[in-house]
């Protein structure tokens, strides 16, 4: 071990200020934490993977928008809790345009950030129907959600879904659901930390199941489009975003602001609730949070209501005229984010080429994108282990167990990292290699 | 009844559609929506009274700065969960000058309005010590906060102050704390909806009493600085905004950034967390959330990072730069504000003119200062018929049992009606009044 990039002995002080003996413990913001330290003193900077910070600048429609909503006194005044009008239209043209789907505008919830969707949705689905209060996810996923279930109060289930790809997924959701516990199903698509995308088919397996056992899908869109295989840029023109909205009514869509839009520090998600279930009424949600006891008004206003009151009005302002702009055409939303699947290429041709393995390669039998993410072992290490070792070679990703994977390995985002820093990368990957052939 | 300024009809009309037989039943926001339609058919405009809507133009030290920042590129990077820097070093700074006490940056976060303050402190606060997870309001108070705890699914009780003011506050205090279920004790001060003022000594028995039972104070300074009887605008210079804070140390304080900064629309409140709350470790807290289990990182990893992941970046900055200028004394922090203590004034005067009386008019001995809001009562009617037989002569204002005061009466806000609208409000509540003097 003598190519290391960084100074071990660096390496192993930061890791142990940060109280951090086995990195499969530490989160994200711990191993964020303990990073900038070790920059910090050896002065090196980091390929640095472990967060998925949008590297991007910021949609200037969005910004210019913003900025005229402040001038014209916006600030002064409450938002309306279910958000801005033209936000609901435009957010309710843009799943048209961009999914197939039809969702009135009252459907169309601004929220602050996905986080915020995602919070108040479980709030609500664990709330519908009184035992059936249990989240089950889809994995290998984002942890943070997994986290906002805990703070919650409620139980979770999770599987992995490596070996249940295909028609093999209708048995496992049906082990599951048929328990009957199950109050909703949450999955990402295009996944993180996986980058993998369900198949047509699968979704329509994921919506069959969730009309036999009135289950309510919750779709984190987070990375909306940005399966590059294929381009689901241009409004009203097939191929579109896939969704199991197109199989079920049970459900709720999450569309982040932060990746497609690179707004991430404005705090901006929307919630797209099916017509059904926005207007479907349940016993126990009147019984729970008073009100109406529909799914909707309980959602905007008990829940969000209690939390924000709504969400910042420019932001709301900013996000309307983003989202007029891709249904009007005048804006491609994959314009800025197709590098990412740059990035992921020649990171993943870097990585392969130096020994390391994709964990999650394929959807059923095609290679899976290029995107925000990927997935990364080595032969020989575990999860932490890799994720320790790389530190001394200036690389840093998050361990895989976190995202309730069953693989040993590494989740690796691509935003942080500029195509210019390539040839750096190449440099500490042979350096690891160096040292870790047999 | 011939003098009634609106059409009978048409207002009784617009209660049945909305489903508001006793308006004691109906909810602030159902009766915004009744009194838009009733405009809206009438073509006659209310004097509006029923809701909080901060009326005046935006600090426009905080729009130029969240200008800045969004032309800086703020909108792209997630903000820090904890708040921006400035922001905190501001914050701490602010405390000091206009309440006089001394809290670390560390302790002051930024949320999505004190709403978000509110709630996520009702969530830990709830879950420090097992058995201890009761919410004691002491009221009257704003109705939303009873809904925040029922929507976190906790226990509250709640007792109008209006007969224990002074040393009969510590007896009834001691009733309840003595039970050892109460883990916190909510008030705002100066108070929504009746606008009384805690005393020093009344503060000091809180403080005492939460020493006393290790409970926590939530301190609602919504209306911060706004008691007019004194000026509290002056950094560093006494008189200070009255709080419990001099007294004990198990505090927060809640700030919210709608109605001394009229800054609603972008929903931005600061929560103030004592030094010795922050680093304090309960066990519980830890069982129930994971982490370090104390206060303030329970309440800021684990809770508001679930909620919403931060606050959204441009009104950070925004913030900082109004508390830096109110700092620097190029501010004064009651400019705008003072306002509303002239048309409270103004409007309490003409209301008593004919026949209506102040519900709560002391703080003791001395009169309750001029604000954002006033409680009013007419002999003869209950809360619900007075707020009903109002709406026929153009004046809209909300019952007070909803704010869990005992009395009969009403609570007037004074934010949506200018001083050049006396004149029309005289004329409506002389017509009132030949309608009802006996």
């Amino acid at each position: 071990m003598q190519n290391n990039v960084i100074d071990r002995k660096i390496v192993d002080e930061k890791l142990n200020a940060c109280g951090i003996e086995d990195m499969e413990d530490a989160t994200i913001r711990d191993i964020v934490k303990t990073v900038n330290m070790i920059e910090a003193e050896s002065g090196s900077r980091f390929i640095r993977m472990e967060m998925g910070v949008p590297g991007l600048a910021p949609s200037k429609i969005g910004i210019d928008a913003e900025i005229e909503a402040l001038r014209n006194g916006c600030a002064q005044f409450y938002p309306m809790l279910e958000g801005l009008p033209q936000l609901k239209t435009e957010g309710s043209k843009f799943v048209k345009n961009f999914v197939d789907i039809d969702i009135k505008p009252e459907g169309i919830i601004p929220t602050t950030g996905s986080m915020q969707a995602c919070y108040a949705a479980f709030m609500a689905v664990t709330e519908c129907v009184k035992g059936k209060d249990c989240i089950l996810f889809i994995d290998p996923g984002f942890p943070v959600q997994k986290t906002q279930v805990q703070v919650i109060g409620k139980p979770l289930k999770s599987f992995d879904v490596y070996n249940y790809r295909g028609e093999a997924l209708r048995d496992k959701l049906e082990e599951y659901l048929s328990q009957g516990d199950i109050a909703a199903i949450l999955y990402s698509n295009p996944n993180n930390p996986a980058w993998i995308s369900f198949t047509p088919e699968e979704l329509q397996i994921i919506g069959e199941m969730a009309n036999k056992y009135d289950v309510i899908i919750l779709e984190d869109l987070a990375y909306f489009a940005m399966d590059f295989r294929r381009d689901l840029s241009r409004p009203g023109i097939p191929p579109f975003q896939p969704s199991v909205a197109k199989y079920t009514q049970n459900y709720i869509l999450m569309i982040s602001g932060s990746k497609v839009f690179s707004y991430a520090g404005q705090r901006l998600g929307l919630m797209c609730i099916s017509d059904a279930l926005y207007n479907r009424k349940y016993e126990n949600l009147h019984a729970r949070f008073g009100g109406l006891g529909t799914l909707g008004y309980t959602i905007v206003n008990r829940i969000i209501y209690t939390m924000t009151s709504g969400t910042t009005h420019s932001c709301q302002y900013a996000m309307a005229a983003i989202l007029q702009a891709a249904n009007e055409g005048r804006m491609n939303i994959l314009e800025g984010v197709r590098e990412y699947a740059e990035r992921a290429h020649a990171m993943k041709n870097l990585f392969t080429k130096y020994g390391f393995q994709i964990v999650y390669d394929k959807d059923l039998d095609e290679p899976i994108a290029d995107g925000f993410y990927f997935t990364l072992t080595y032969p020989g290490f575990s999860g932490g282990d890799l994720a320790r070792e790389i530190l001394y070679y200036g690389i840093s990703a998050i361990p895989l167990r976190d995202t309730g994977s069953t693989k040993q390995g590494l989740r690796a985002c691509v935003s942080q990292t500029g195509l210019e820093r390539m040839p750096e990368l190449e440099e500490r990957l042979k350096a690891f290699a160096a040292d870790h052939q047999s």
